[in-house]
């Protein structure tokens, strides 16, 4: 792999099977993306069973079996769709196939579980919306900066608890590291990665609809821009946006591709919820100048007084299991279809209102 | 003083004149705020002669007496007007009041110094352009949170140094801490303090522009809320807002009365700067967790790694001593009007399109 390293980001967790071995079977196809191995880890750990792969490259094929040799390489992406014990098909796609391919795989009666961000245009999404409701089956998106930082799973914790009252605004920085030498081409073009409030805006909304309890929320502004990298002239390198919630909440956030070369991680991601009765604050990746590399860092303070957790190691990746008990029983447990595309939804429409800002 | 905590917010620093006792001479009128004693602190250190104290209040006359023995209370305020020693008057008054007053001292011939927020109307603001024009006169405004900060001293230092590249976007978080039953009437009546964007919202205007370089920005989105407070229904407990400079650069800031009683100070105060080489972050009055309640923690990450400043002691406060000389030679090197007027003009701005999302 030569992507750079937040495209290599795959926590690695406890084993904590929900199930035993071939009794939640799925495959893996179009690797393009290396947050398929975040997603095989977690689903691998929660129990499931790995059947195949498949790649056009050869080359991420043979390296993904390094990683996971109990998987079969597959013949042809068709084999997989044809394949009756795969239960889901998880794909980290080029953003813009994401959401045809996810199609294709529902209507094979197979559950879809999708690298962030799952579509690139909204008639990708309505596609999407459509066969769910026609096939019965899943379309479901790794949200990894929530679903996969124990501290944002604390913090999630926290607020579901009440510590800190009536969520009133979450205010989330999603700065990554560019290494743009080791990127692969799609991830410039804009028509493929789909811009920088779709595509790593996507964890960004996610998050702030999961800790403000929101089911809806309107873009109230957006802005993206290219400030530093005319190279790539299709690069958003920053942007940022709000959004105020069905139910009054509020939503800012911004990302970027200008992590400094110094940071000792791919970025110093934050995400600070204000509540009615305190606040969290989750330094997710480092804590700065602190002597060592680690993250999970969380930070709550309420009338209790100001508590700090370290969460790694403590809470797991409950998604995961609870995923592969959803696709079982059919449940919405894990989370549900409505709010995996509400995100994805926003996300599109801060895309395509944004306004463009740099240069 | 039973004024809540954060209205008691008065910096000691280092004594270090830049004139002779005598040479610039001030008097105080107007006590309603206690940021008053952060002006005064920091002109006397700076070697500013104070003369004489007025208010209405003979309790405010008397606690001020105690904190600054030299001072002689004044029989009226209209002998401060008209006292041929008094270069400048300091005054914090309740802030719809700040415009009026301060165009009458300037039409008696003395520079102004006001708390912040300057005005709570665009036609106080007007009136104030026109009088500086007429008399020659400069209206200077005490923005604490960042001429009062050692913290956002050196993060200033540090943008103008270019050790984050060029600014691309600036964060403020303001919390304050509420003390509601220990703050005046005036406080909780819209017309009285202007609204949250209006006044703590002025500080993060002022800083914004100050650490983007910009000279003027355009309000792209505002909101305010009252989430937890109806039985002061003229309070904004919250408010957000995005402004975009005219040179690109973008801004965030959101404040609120919201600040936990759990925390060992008044307000987690953070700004964050961005910039195409770095990042800053400053965490103004405490770093949560930290064994000790200690502020301006500077954090500077750019190509040569991650670096941790304490600037406690380390920057002291210019503005002030920049201040009197820009009064006694008639210059512009601590501030300029036209900056000390723009952030006045978009926080105005801010307060009256802001959208009411609560309650």
């Amino acid at each position: 792999m030569n992507a750079a390293d937040g495209m290599n980001y795959a926590p690695v967790g406890e084993k904590k099977a929900v199930v035993k071995p071939g009794e939640f079977v799925f495959s893996a196809a179009r690797l393009d993306h290396g947050h398929i191995y975040g997603m095989c880890n977690a689903l691998t750990e929660a129990g499931a069973t790995l059947k195949y792969v498949w790649d056009p490259d050869k080359e991420k094929v043979a390296h993904f079996l390094k990683m996971y040799p109990q998987a079969t390489p597959a013949e042809s992406e068709e084999q997989i769709l044809q394949d009756k014990d795969t239960m889901m098909v998880a794909a980290a796609a080029v953003t813009s196939e994401r959401g045809p391919f996810g199609v294709t795989v529902m209507e094979h009666g197979k559950d879809y579980f999708t690298d962030k961000a799952p579509f690139t245009t909204t008639a990708q999404l309505n596609k999407a919306k459509e066969t769910v409701a026609k096939t019965g089956k899943k379309y479901m998106v790794y949200y990894s900066e929530r679903l996969h930082v124990e501290g944002a799973i604390l913090a999630g914790y926290m607020v579901d608890a009440g510590e800190i009252g009536k969520v009133i605004s979450v205010t989330g920085f999603g700065p990554h590291r560019l290494g743009a030498k080791n990127r692969p081409a799609w991830f410039f073009e804009k028509d493929k990665y789909g811009g920088i409030l779709c595509d790593i805006g996507s964890h960004q909304i996610e998050q702030y609809l999961h800790f403000a309890g929101e089911e809806d929320a309107e873009v109230t502004m957006a802005r993206i821009g290219n400030y530093g990298h005319p190279e790539y002239p299709g690069l958003d390198d920053f942007g940022d946006c709000t959004l105020t919630g069905k139910n009054g909440t509020t939503n800012y956030f911004r990302v970027d591709w200008f992590n400094p070369d110094g940071l000792r991680t791919w970025g110093d991601g934050r995400t600070f919820i204000l509540g009615t009765e305190g606040f969290i604050e989750i330094r997710k990746y480092i804590n700065l100048g602190a002597e060592n590399v680690s993250g999970n860092h969380v930070y709550l303070v309420n009338g209790k007084g100001e508590q700090y957790f370290d969460a790694t190691g403590k809470t797991g990746f409950p998604f995961f299991g609870g995923l592969i008990l959803d696709c079982l029983n059919r449940t919405e447990k894990a989370m549900t279809q409505a709010h995996a595309f509400k995100a994805a939804e926003l996300c599109l429409r801060a895309q395509e209102t944004a306004v463009v800002i740099a240069p």
